[in-house]
C-alpha cells in the first residue's frame, strides 16, 4: 500500500460547507489526525483510526502524520476552515522540512472555506475590495509585529479579517488592537463580529469602532473591520468595488 | 411564490470544489445569472432559465437579478471563486443600495473557494501567515492606490495574493507592480504563478522576484508573493507559522 498525507479544510462548521473533494479524501483515509473537536466532526466508520490531540501540539501532530504516511497509511489531517490559513498546512511543511527522509511522500493540501469568507458572506460583502488577514495571537510572533501590521493595514485602507482575536490566555490584547485601530481610523468604521458561523452557536453583530468592546469577541470569533468605504445597505454590510 | 436572490461562489473550476450548500441553491433556482463562462459551468435542466452576460456589466446584471427576485423568481447569481472576493456580491449590494424598494428581499451570499486559497493549497501553504489580497486591475480604482497598497503590504511583510494581474487591455501594469515589489523586497522573494487551478488548463510555477517576468501571468492567473520568511521544502512552498 502506498501511503499519502492530505491536509484538508473542513470549513467553518456546517457539513454543507465541506467540499466534495475533501469528503472523497475522508472516505479514502485510514487515519484521521487533528485537534479533538475537528476530528469529532467526522463520523466514525470501520477502517478509520482517529488520532485526536490537544490544541498547540501542531508540530508533534504533523510529525506523527508524516510518519504514518511513510509507513503506508492514508492519512488525512483535518483543519477547521482552510488548512492554509492559520491552520495545519504550515505545520505539516515545517515538519517535512525537518524530515528529509519524507520529502518524496505524496503530500497534498485541499482547500476549504476559511472563517473570514464564511463570515463575510453572512454579513454581505465586507471583503469586496482589497483586504488582509491578520492572526492576532502572539503565540508565534511578537505583539509589536501585530500592532505594526494593523497600523500599516489601516494606512493602506485594507478591509481586515482578524483571526484569533481573543482567548482566555490573551484576554487583553484585542482591546489593544482596537486602540491601534482607533488611532488610525474614523470612529464610524464598521466592524463585524462573526462567531461560530454556520454552527448552532452562530452569532453575528455589526457595530462601529466607537462602540466595539473587547468582550464582543472570543476564541470562536473572527472580526471583520471594514475599509473607509465599507457601509451598510439594509441589514447587509459591503465594501464597494470602486475606490476613488 | 416568494422570490429570493442568492449569490454563490463556484470555486476555481473543478466541480469537486463546489460546496453542497451551493449545489443545493443551484438545484432550487429558477433563474441563473452571471458572466457567460460561469453560467456555462452549470448543466442545463428543465425549469432553469439562463441569463448569461458579458464581462464588465456587473451592475446591470445585479439590477436584473434583483428585479427578477422581486418578481418572485428564485435567482442564483454565479461567481467564480468566492462571490465576496473581487466578484459579484459587492455589485449586488451596490445595486441594492440604489433600489430601496428591494431592501426587504431575501438576499443571501454563499461562500466559495476563492482562487488564492486553491492556488495556495496547490503550492503548499504560502499564505500560512498574515497576508493580503490585492486586485491589480485599475478599472475601478486609480493605479496609484494599487502601487501604494503594494508598498505598504511589503512594508508589513504580508504574503500577498494578486488578483487580475494582467489582461489584454492592461498588458503593462503587472510589470510595474513587479518593479514596486523589487524596490521593497529581496530578489530571492518567492513568487507563485498559479493559472486556472483545478481545471484542465492548470499550470503552476514557482520562481523568484529576480526571475519573475510579466508574461508569466495572464487573466486566468493569480499571483502569490511570499513574505520574507516564505521558503521551499521539497516541491512545496510555505510560510512558517512563526515570525520572530
Amino acid at each position: 500500500m502506498t501511503g499519502w498525507l492530505t491536509v484538508v479544510g473542513l470549513g467553518p462548521g456546517a457539513a454543507s460547507l465541506i467540499t466534495p473533494e475533501v469528503s472523497m479524501a475522508l472516505a479514502e483515509a485510514t487515519d484521521l489526525v487533528g485537534y479533538g473537536p475537528y476530528v469529532a466532526r467526522i463520523p466514525s466508520r470501520v477502517g478509520l483510526t482517529r488520532h485526536a490531540s490537544d490544541n498547540r501540539v501542531e508540530l508533534q501532530r504533523a510529525r506523527q502524520a508524516l510518519d504514518m504516511a511513510a509507513a503506508g497509511r492514508r492519512v488525512v489531517v483535518v483543519s477547521s476552515g482552510d488548512p492554509g490559513v492559520f491552520a495545519m498546512a504550515s505545520a505539516i511543511f515545517e515538519a517535512l522540512e525537518g524530515a528529509p527522509q519524507h520529502h518524496a511522500l505524496n503530500v497534498r493540501v485541499l482547500p476549504g472555506i476559511t472563517a473570514m469568507l464564511a463570515a463575510a458572506a453572512r454579513a454581505g460583502a465586507p471583503l469586496g475590495h482589497d483586504f488582509c488577514a491578520i492572526n492576532l495571537s502572539d503565540n508565534l510572533k511578537p505583539w509589536s509585529l501585530v500592532e505594526r501590521r494593523l497600523r500599516l493595514a489601516a494606512e493602506a485602507d485594507f478591509a481586515m479579517a482578524l483571526y484569533n482575536p481573543r482567548s482566555a490566555s490573551r484576554p487583553d490584547q484585542f482591546g489593544r488592537a482596537l486602540d491601534v485601530l482607533r488611532e488610525a481610523c474614523d470612529p464610524s468604521r464598521l466592524i463585524v463580529f462573526a462567531r461560530a458561523i454556520s454552527t448552532a452557536d452562530e452569532r453575528i453583530e455589526t457595530t462601529t469602532l466607537l462602540e466595539a468592546r473587547p468582550e464582543m469577541a472570543d476564541m470562536r470569533t473572527v472580526v471583520l473591520v471594514g475599509s473607509s468605504l465599507t457601509r451598510r445597505v439594509g441589514r447587509h454590510v459591503y465594501t464597494p468595488r470602486r475606490a476613488v
